[in-house]
């Protein structure tokens, strides 16, 4: 197989992205969920999250006022959901209701949660960093929060219980995890031992 | 099924993270690679990715001295390696030499990229956020690069054949990506549209 490598340009492809359901309320209280494939873990000490957002929507001047906001991740029960959520502002309709699901309010944090997602995080916002199209909002995370049927043995979330979803920028498709490919910090010892020339 | 969450405390717990290896050369021009799963976009325009790395790691200072770096995806066949990456350090072992795997110098950002893999980034910093333990390196993307036969027939590099990686922190375990579950931008279309009351 050849190894040699094509230039496809100055783009944001990379293999998959999250599918993250940021929650925010806007000026009146009024709750709003926007999806969001430009997020991840930025920190472990203090545990941080971030969001990159453009400022044209409606979930940026959210975050600008109440400086909170809930991540949702969505099983793959909810995958049209998760698009719907993307695809129209909060501007012009109130999509909790659009999609019959649930706001709720986050007892520590400002900003609302979708109640029917396994698991979610409460984070709210320490950095805000303005990079280009995209700002970035840096939240530090206040509490992971999961339903306790979505926990394995060892009470961490499971990840064949939780049945999230992922998406893959290059093949406009979202797709659920599939099987267990190596152990982490384990397959890796698999590498023999160097020997020093 | 009961939607009642537990609280499971102010952690880093998201269901999946990515697996991506940080190419950098240090300060004698050897080669180095580590495992990022604390990375992602950033930015659209200028198409940006993150790294955060701790100030203890190998990497840190060559992108503090470097100021580039690139990002190899590695398909499922390296899971072995892409676990090696993150459980050795480069101030001990070279591990390209380890693994067996090729560093293929960028022609245009100071760093190399390990040129068995299907895709890379190759990245210049141009922004360093102190969040806690982690640092965050935002790096602007020069170019893509892809072996030609991981592209589909649109040209764009094609899931099914890269075969990337995907990690499960809570499961500690790699995963392969799954089947589609619905087309993005497409599928949320089917939620009825809001009638006002």
């Amino acid at each position: 197989m050849s190894s040699k490598k094509i230039s496809l340009g100055a783009n944001t492809f990379v293999p998959i992205t999250p599918v993250w359901i940021v929650g925010t309320y806007d000026h009146e209280g009024k709750p709003n969920v926007m999806t969001a494939a430009w997020g991840g873990i930025c920190c472990s000490k203090p545990p941080c999250v971030y969001v990159s957002l453009r400022k044209a929507t409606y979930t940026y001047g959210n975050l600008i006022e109440r400086k909170a906001f809930t991540i949702s991740f969505p099983s793959q029960d909810y995958v049209k959901e998760a698009d719907y959520f993307g695809i129209v502002s909060g501007r012009d309709i109130d999509k909790f209701t659009a999609t019959n699901l649930t706001p709720m309010k986050s007892d520590l944090v400002d900003a609302p949660y979708v109640n029917e997602f396994p698991m979610i995080l409460e984070c709210k916002v320490i950095k805000v960093v303005e990079i280009g199209l995209h700002t970035e909002f840096i939240g530090e995370i206040i509490d992971v929060k999961a339903r306790e049927e979505m926990l394995g043995e060892d009470k961490m979330p499971d990840i064949e219980k939780m049945k999230p979803i992922i998406w893959s920028m290059a093949n406009m498709s979202y797709r659920n995890v599939g099987e267990a490919v190596g152990k982490s910090f384990s397959i890796g010892k698999r590498v023999p031992k160097t020997k020093m020339p």
